[in-house]
């Protein structure tokens, strides 16, 4: 897959070499995010950051993503004009907005608007959430961070055993992750949910298909049984017919200190695609293994700003371009 | 006129001179804006988009655009916080604000704000819309536009005949494009309108009084008749006193490509200061249409940046200096 | 105190060499402000300009002080996701948004928050607000003003007499400088307010035990009696218990022409916080002082910018760094 002036709308686009580009393009960036070096790479480009949906954290991870490679960002937040009130369609939005910058990221509400929007756009376009659809930079930054850490116990993508837990049926992410996960070899997947809530059955067929072996249990701790990797997700309350029924699984998929120590092994890596539920009635990951090192939240939310700065060079064609426009940083001394 | 430090709130305030000057360096604008080469004109200075009313499109189109001259942009978008409604007069609003930028682009709900706010701003202002009153740079962009469209059939302003289609009541986009038309000689003006939202009878005068020839119907085939360009505007169901009057026009003055081929000479050129309502029972410019060579609403759009790059060089000052501060764009290869 | 790597949370963490430095520094920023000069002190550095609570102008005011030294600027205006609604722990936020930008303005209705927030931050953070708490860089300006105005007569901070009018109870400005100032030598302060909103004691304890003299009086006239300075504040009537009790004061505390004239000294300064009320039926600083001379309310506004810029470069290690980054400004000439 060459990705130059192509849109990112959908982990379904991806091959496995086009995963390996980014993971070692994402790579590279590591020295200009930490501002060692800063990137002129994209110097005098804008991005326009186009979040028909409001999102503080993923908004500001591809501004700040596009600044790093020394671009402009113009943004916009929220529905905030009538334009589609007074029945403008997307693709009047797409021929307008695609002529003021040079890349668009977007969310939107509506599944299968940023592909719609796309079709019509005269830049690349990044769908950054349409809807429960897709969220193709978050799966990437989760495949990117299991690999980097799966690389300090020497261990790869092939081979890995992945738990998934929580909220199997409406999570977006773990179906995307799934997706990603298949293009690699000898992948064990965990899938820990409510019966209510388990993965469907169409993307456990196209794992099955290609040879992958996946377990669906209800009960966490054999689940858990020997896995390299923990995906925690959210279980949202009101995905229960009653409150009852949500009760009844109160903390039967929490990951903390006890569950952890007690049923993983101890190179299991603790992942979430953020944010969680901290309260102490929460049904998700404790806050009693925030000094562990193996918990890769916060290296999971970081890993994003280097996959969308790989993103951005991969689309502008330019991935071989940053030794030559790098330069120094001059303030970075903190 | 002299651009350097003046103000842009009205289209009353250019002579054709002034207006030329604008289409002049719009034109240099060109190779920046598709990003042949970048300029860094107003590398460092700072435009304050002030948008207390909210707006994508213009507010994105302003902030590209100083953008593509180098510059940054720190943006506003609504009546955020409470200052207003604390009672701050736009007097205080502004001596505060104009501290800040080096330029501002202002929008507020307010008739006559912009200008108020402009007597006491220390740096220059630029009216982005002032409530029903005046958006000078979209007439701008609209004339622009014109001058374009007719350049490729060997025409131009001079000896235009242009029809106004909708709603001319209340349309400020009409009203402003008028005032700019009539610095130009012999413009025929076919307005088209229900007799219940006919053009403003001083602007009618203003035109009449400088020699333009004027036509007022409410029939669009014979209003469509031999003009270079169809401009329409939406008419609002809510303008007319009842439902059953505006289901009675509902149609009457839908441009499509039935009317058009039936009505329009092949060369006619369509406009529309958009967004237009592109459902079913809409009742303005038709997607079938959005092939045809001569549909210049997305032209529109783009030169709405060009023409905004332009005001900032001309009230810098800078619009000689565009050569001496290009460099070239290293990125753009999509 | 080295400012390097520190966070600005509040201003109970300066001494009077702190305070001098920023006060120095904030010298150092005038032509840069001005456009005289341009400075690339922190160029392809990224704020994080986190606003959780609306604020048009605290905020703009950052951002373009970190243009004006050369950075970009990424922003987030209100509690725009759900993050915190979905239970998120602001020691999360912190993890998470600190990966993205070199440094964090922020501001957030809950006292405390940005302290707390700066606990996890792995970049520094500024304080621009936390509900009633602090905002130390309000503080900081009104100190550097009144520094720069005492200047103009040969004055200096040491021995100056300032009244402080108004709300003096709920006034987080009025604590804030009331405790800066007393870093300096002899200072007499005139608390006038009405005794239902009179400064806390704890303050005055402060005041007093360091040796400064403190006068409170709810009488206008004797309290401005040789004042060098008068900090205006409103005066809420929702503070009030009863409408009456609050019409009773109205106007009793109100600065303007007349009360200048009649009270205060001819070299007194007049400070507001803004926004001010300038309806007609308002409680605090009428606009018929608006050309006086020592009316420095909106050079209190300007020097936010130039305060800002210092603690940018404070925090960044690099006061000293100044002329060996700053580049000429091309575009300077309106």
């Amino acid at each position: 897959m060459d990705f130059k002036g192509q849109h990112i709308l959908s982990v379904s686009q991806f091959d496995r070499p086009a995963v390996e580009k980014i993971i070692a393009v994402a790579d590279q960036m590591r020295p200009y995010a930490a501002r060692e070096k800063l990137s002129q790479l994209l110097s005098g480009a804008i991005l326009g950051n186009m979040f028909f949906e409001p999102s503080t954290r993923t908004r500001v991870s591809f501004g700040c993503a596009f600044n790093k490679l020394g671009g402009h960002v113009r943004e916009t937040v929220g529905i905030e004009n009538s334009a589609l009130a007074k029945g403008e369609s997307l693709k009047d939005t797409a021929m307008v907005i695609s002529g003021y910058s040079d890349v668009i990221v977007m969310r939107h509400p509506l599944e299968g608007s940023v592909a719609e929007f796309a079709k019509t756009s005269r830049v690349p376009v990044i769908n950054a959430g349409d809807g429960t659809n897709e969220h193709p930079s978050q799966a990437l930054l989760d495949l990117y961070t299991m690999s980097k850490e799966l690389e300090r116990f020497g261990s790869t993508v092939d081979g890995v055993h992945i738990a998934m837990v929580g909220d199997l049926q409406y999570g977006r992410t773990v179906h995307s992750l799934s997706k990603l996960l298949n293009l690699f070899n000898n992948v064990k997947f965990s899938f820990i949910s409510p019966s209510q809530l388990a993965m469907p059955a169409d993307i456990i067929k196209q794992l099955k298909d290609n040879g992958q072996e996946v377990i669906e249990t209800d009960h966490l701790e054999s689940g858990l049984k020997d896995v390299d990797i923990v995906y925690q997700t959210r279980i949202q309350e009101e995905r229960f017919p009653s409150k009852e029924q949500a009760d009844a699984f109160r903390g039967a998929f929490r990951i903390n200190r006890f569950s952890y120590s007690q049923f993983c092994k101890p190179s299991a890596v603790v992942m979430h695609p953020l944010p969680r539920d901290s309260r102490e009635d929460a049904n998700e990951l404790d806050t009693d293994l925030d000094q562990h090192p193996n918990l890769a939240i916060f290296r999971q939310a970081d890993n994003g700003v280097l996959v969308r700065m790989a993103l951005f060079a991969l689309i502008f064609g330019l991935e071989n371009k940053l030794a030559e426009t790098e330069t120094e940083c001059s303030w970075r001394s903190l």
